[in-house]
């Protein structure tokens, strides 16, 4: 065995309030979800004018980030026809996302999770998770 | 048209600290969700120590309480063999759950939401799903 | 965060090494699947006279015990009509064993992983899941 | 009735091994996945840094090569907008990959099974799923 760190809810908790915050100052209300290193969710909110069809984006954006451990936005750039992962996101029985607003979350070289947004663009949707990626970085240098 | 009372990500909020205080003084670490009056989720959280399997199960307890109306304990109770529902938890993919822990939300005798907890036995989970209902009970009168 | 311990591929291997011993000393060509804590799989080893069917069964078992923490037998047991967890198995798209043969992997009080076993009777499939078992606790003091 | 060659584990033990080999070289962690002529899976690994959303996908991979007899990365350029496969990654609940690293393994002009790697680049698993198809057909001349 060898020993990780996993993240807590008391960690989630911290990404979720630094991505509302983002959220509030572009003005776009948002379904996030934020998933360990094994791709299971462990914290999900949906804002009250936040898309229905969102929720399952966000769980999937997430997932795909941490489970890939590489943003959905760097899937999408290779999975355009043509390029070598065209097709990818049939796998996992659709979960994986290559839309851009998922990010994972890393601790060092190790993965731990991921943060999916969705609702606004894509490119609004990184800019919230992203909050929530500095959010991490910045908790860690304490 | 009609008008219809809507929960909000507050409410949820609120609902799910009832639920968080509960699981704390049974010392159960729970997964617990919280549905909207279409039974699609707006609030989810993972204890450090809940089980896995329950991100999925407290999701479908959620969604069957507020999507049919009625606890997943009452409709357990009508779905051993030889009795009417026998057999209706295959259906909605399998998100139907007739596992005691979801409860739904009513205002006056209006439908809103749903809340299902998961990772205790079935009856510690809807003690903490009934924290939540009794909260929201209280949030109304005042 | 905190730090948790995570099985390897290198467990894993003597785990199923293990198994295998067992499975040949019954007489019985098994389907057996390794998982880690999040519920994911490691490996997986189908013998030549095992049933297609239980390639599936054998994760399902795996998930199970690592995601939910208990046997799979254990959950058989309190899901049969009219006790607590009666209909759990159509919960995780299916994937939520209730049939012995799945058993958690402990590094003392933290879950690890899970092993999974079928093409026997459930009997025969848990005592080769026990077998894994065994191997690695005896691992686990050198 | 016909007699037609059958994959056996010891079989698929021995290109797993050369697929290790392989990615010991080139340095890349992988999901590793072996199927038989039905597509069927035999043997799977996982190594420690390997990806979460790659167990599906070279499960996914292997499927594809050994039940339809093709490459996945043939299926990928036949399978852009305009070309006559557009859209079949959707069949077979999604598992249809089109993404190199799968290759079919052939006993003269008889499929026998497939290979499917994933977690490198698509290049890098496809070289890997062919050390496993060489070391298949040298062992086949002895």
């Amino acid at each position: 065995m060898r020993m990780v760190p996993k993240l807590t809810l008391m960690d989630a908790d911290s990404i979720m309030r630094a991505c509302f915050k983002k959220a509030g100052e572009i003005g776009v209300d948002m379904d996030i979800a934020i998933t360990d290193d094994g791709g299971n969710l462990i914290l999900f909110k949906r804002m009250d004018n936040a898309r229905i069809t969102s929720i399952d984006i966000a769980m999937g954006k997430s997932f795909t980030a941490s489970a890939a451990r590489k943003s959905t936005r760097a899937y999408g750039e290779i999975s355009v026809p043509g390029k070598p992962a065209f097709g990818i996101n049939t796998s996992n029985q659709g979960k994986f996302s290559i839309v851009a607003g998922g990010l994972p979350l890393f601790a060092g070289e190790q993965i731990v999770g991921g943060v999916g947004c969705s609702s606004g663009t894509p490119d609004q949707d990184e800019i919230v998770a992203q909050a929530g990626v500095d959010a991490f970085l910045m908790m860690q240098n304490y």
